[in-house]
């Protein structure tokens, strides 16, 4: 069960109606988000809860078996929008962020900061820490690449998105970040949802190749329940039998969350398809879907990308793919802002 | 390895060529597709085909990796443009058929046949014969279905498309509809996939829930290869872990098979999400991906449906999706037909 | 719902059962099996149905939320033994089919049947009609196929299990195999399964390779509800995300299937991991698991074998298996015949 | 490419070498395991790396391309067998792992133990931190649970298995494991595995629910390459689209890692399929498939388990389970030890 505390409790309130639970014998646990306090309990009867629905401060006492509750829409009706430097994800704008896979040198960090300025994104993305298959492989500049993000920042007004992998390099990341990004690997890793959920920046959650959508909004739940309500969700394909593409996007996620949940979701269609020739075709069927925005890899120089260079688009692709996203937002009521054309 | 017969090879020099291949002990496989001629051959050296691409009436010999041949672009570069009643599936227009999934009497399909043609649709569909999963559920009107199809056509106008479940079924379920679709179930059915290849009447080939697209595309060789040049590919969903859908809808397929074939490609978000509530957000999608079109389930009283009636749209809500359908279909110069606003 | 005749029900009963549905217009489809007659009924309230109960001949009625019925431990409580050539399927015995994939020539299949029969083996496999992905793959040998199997068992004495793969081969096939062999892209071809019914022929049914164990219980209801009560259930591997093996074994399929089936289940080892060397781990797994037998693949010479030789073990690894088999099966209590010793 | 230095290198000849690659601008990364150092190189060509497979304690210079490498049966040929508290996992011996999923109370967990030690069980296993999928449900004991566990230890001798959910509860929990393990949600959580990878304790590591078997393998790198080579790998089934189980165990995982690895495997059935009526089933499977042992779960009362009551066995289930092993483990050769029988 859940109880739920009202907007305007006060914290003796909130006091007391633990204090009667923990005399009850029900090990409260007290989840305290930005605008309210839920407090779980594991087992309990309808009796060891007589009375406590009319305390003071008490909103309401909910069955766990909705499972999610503060991502959820009965809790909030109206959507969530975010606001990360001047773009408003989930109001009415379609909004992209762009960048490649990993910060690799300032240079390639530079001008496809310009780039994604000049075609009209709005927000930069980039790696400083990989988490990878292999050992062997590149892991990113980590705080070097964090410095050049900062620096792209600095020169185009761009925010930034970039991944955090591990609790203790919550402070470091978010110190630099816009947006804290939550990697598909790292989905269920639940010391690092209460880190970031501790956290007051806007947090892209991706889905884990293997996690349901319903696992995706508890996880986003970890985050409100933490106090960090800013959670945008981010479909970016699952694993299937099907090897033509690296995963398969599922679109219906974006349709079946929206009926859910109040936080905007963010598809990422350069890891789901894995293959640049089908990136700009989920882009275009993103906007149609009802998606609040995309994510998408582009590179000066995709063949000697140090990762993901099948899927990164080169820049010429990327600004062809802007012009030919536009009518399609238009169409369905969700404008792109105008690119500024100087790159 | 396959022999690849020219367009204008004569009779004879076909038989010359098996001649050959024979007496070298090749056992040769001649496939008469309408406009060309293939020959398989098992298991060849270099040196049992010295000699062979050189015989009048010899295109090309070519290997057997590329596992399929007529419906890959390199053996047609442009691509196939499917007449049904006058819509041109595969050319510049974006085709929706829609219908109930089956029919259930006169009076239900005639009122959706007019309900399909007064918001714009192309194409009546409704199932006549039933595959179902279990023995008990209702498996069809049986040829009564196929007649009031008919019927629908010859009210509306509108072309029809229905299902055809077993081989002996061919000559029926031809002679009533004008496009034979088979099922996702029977995909890999290779009998039922030859008697279609023998009849010269557009296909509806749905992908298998456990099919990946090169195995639609060696099921869609096999109708090509028996002569039936006329076919559109089917994306209806494939079967993941994830149960929010009745499917999980790869439209990243339609992308993959535009670059690989020059087949039309038609997606059915109704079997793929199997709720009407996440429907109309991915035929919007479809458009937007690059699909040829769409098919889709409404039903005069979903509630009441003997099949699929949670899938199926009320007819308000299949016109309300066509109105929103129209500006995106504009938006990626895939222009649909305006209503006929009569019904 | 489903109303279940008596085995003692008269024709006459019967009739007038399916009279009164009638005259309620309940559109009774009734299903005569071997022992008993089940009428299906699509959509019916309680008050549609009262006194039906009560009708002489009348057993029960069940609702269909049990989705199968005359396949389940509800209908018949002891476990179904089916008699193949001596061999006792589904009884104490842990029996061993085994043989090519595909026959490719009489010394080939007679070298084969020696060899499984001096091992130990109790059923002759071998594939005489193919269902193959490509058209330009190796069909199989067909009718010719079919009397080099019959000549076979004249020699050996060992009964044939054999493939086919469409209705209208039925009588054919039947004449030549003493195990009529359903496929697993045919597991829900209905036609199929209605024509197999009727013949009174064991069955050696496939599960589909992205079909859920329900819905092979269901296929082996259209078996069984269509008169043929011989059904063998057979775990092959599922389609996963997993490419270390050609499929996924499920074998935890035989133990969910013993606690819902009386049906006896076999494994399929080679097509599911299909490499040679996963198969003799899975055998013994299969023994220990459960299983009432295994159906395995062997080859004089897998290198140059026209399909699946990488799945098919030489004679000598065969004969490895089988003296490793004998212990577990011994310490599981499912005994295993003695080799003959001669090949 | 992987230089990997002799197991008889000096610390100098592994500067020396360092040192050449730095003034190439090749970036070496070393991994110090505890036999071998192995320096990964991202991306160099031949001209690069000319004459470093003649330097000084350099052994030699290997593609990437086979992915993994102090796993692979290359690196060592002979198995790899691990002594935990007197059983040797990896050798003769099968050894047998359980105990409830998580510590509940001292009471629980001590009947538990008792009953472990008694029925023949090696290793008592016992959740001390529990990963939920949501944050309202049981987070288990923590260092309390902890606490418990060193004290059914002490009682009955068995060593302990327990799982780590964070880099920075490392220290902690080693110093109560005997094995530290990680679970499937955190199989790819880098930053766990190299912190666990520090340590010089047994590790349990759990494939992900949507692993591949060649993730599971570089997932086990990171560990070994980090320094830790007390590995063992532990099946515990995979997310497919079946849903009669709780997962899809994966039993040949166990052949296939068996031929590609020198580490031990371990089988979970209890997670893999979910419901106590198919474990045993498959755990005499595991046995008999080739795994060097099992994890499984028991609980005094399941019905009032804090998580995963319907998978566990109760204590007679367990019993049971363990005296229908012995002939089977004796079978194929894989001995266990006798039951104690005081309980």
């Amino acid at each position: 069960m859940i109880i739920v505390m009202n907007e305007n409790a006060t914290v003796a309130q909130l006091g007391q109606v633990i204090k009667v639970l923990e005399e009850r014998g029900l090990n409260p646990r007290p989840n305290h988000g930005s605008a309210r306090t839920v407090i779980g309990i594991m087992k309990a009867s309808d009796a060891d809860l007589s009375g406590v629905a009319e305390l003071p401060g008490v909103d309401e006492i909910a069955p766990l078996n909705s499972s999610f509750k503060m991502v959820s829409k009965d809790f909030r009706s109206e959507p969530t929008v975010i606001n990360v430097g001047g773009a408003e994800v989930g109001g009415r704008e379609f909004v992209v962020m762009a960048g490649p896979c990993g910060v690799e040198s300032t240079e390639q960090l530079m001008s496809t900061a310009r780039q994604v300025k000049a075609s009209g994104g709005r927000v930069l993305r980039g790696g400083a820490y990989k988490p990878r298959t292999s050992p062997y492989s590149f892991q990113g500049m980590r705080e070097e690449g964090l410095k050049i993000l900062a620096q792209a920042r600095a020169e185009t007004g761009l925010p930034i998105v970039t991944e955090i992998i591990s609790p203790e390099l919550v402070p470091l990341v978010a110190r630099y970040a816009d947006i804290m990004q939550i990697g598909a690997r790292n989905m269920q890793n639940y010391a690092l949802l209460e880190a970031v959920g501790r956290e007051r920046k806007p947090v892209l959650l991706k889905r884990g190749l293997m996690s349901t959508i319903e696992e995706m909004l508890l996880a986003a739940e970890y985050l409100m329940s933490g106090g960090n309500a800013q959670v945008m969700l981010c479909e970016r394909g699952i694993r299937t039998f099907e090897k033509a593409t690296r995963n398969t996007l599922d679109l219906s996620a974006v349709s079946v969350i929206k009926q859910l949940s109040h936080l905007p979701v963010i598809v990422d269609p350069s890891h789901a398809v894995g293959h640049v020739a089908y990136v700009a075709d989920m882009c275009r069927a993103s906007v149609a879907a009802g998606a609040d925005g995309i994510i998408i890899e582009t590179h000066p120089n995709p063949a000697v990308a140090l990762s993901d260079g099948q899927q990164s688009l080169t820049f010429d692709a990327f600004d062809d793919l802007m012009t030919s996203l536009r009518p399609i937002a238009q169409a369905v009521g969700r404008p792109m802002i105008e690119p500024s054309g100087e790159s």
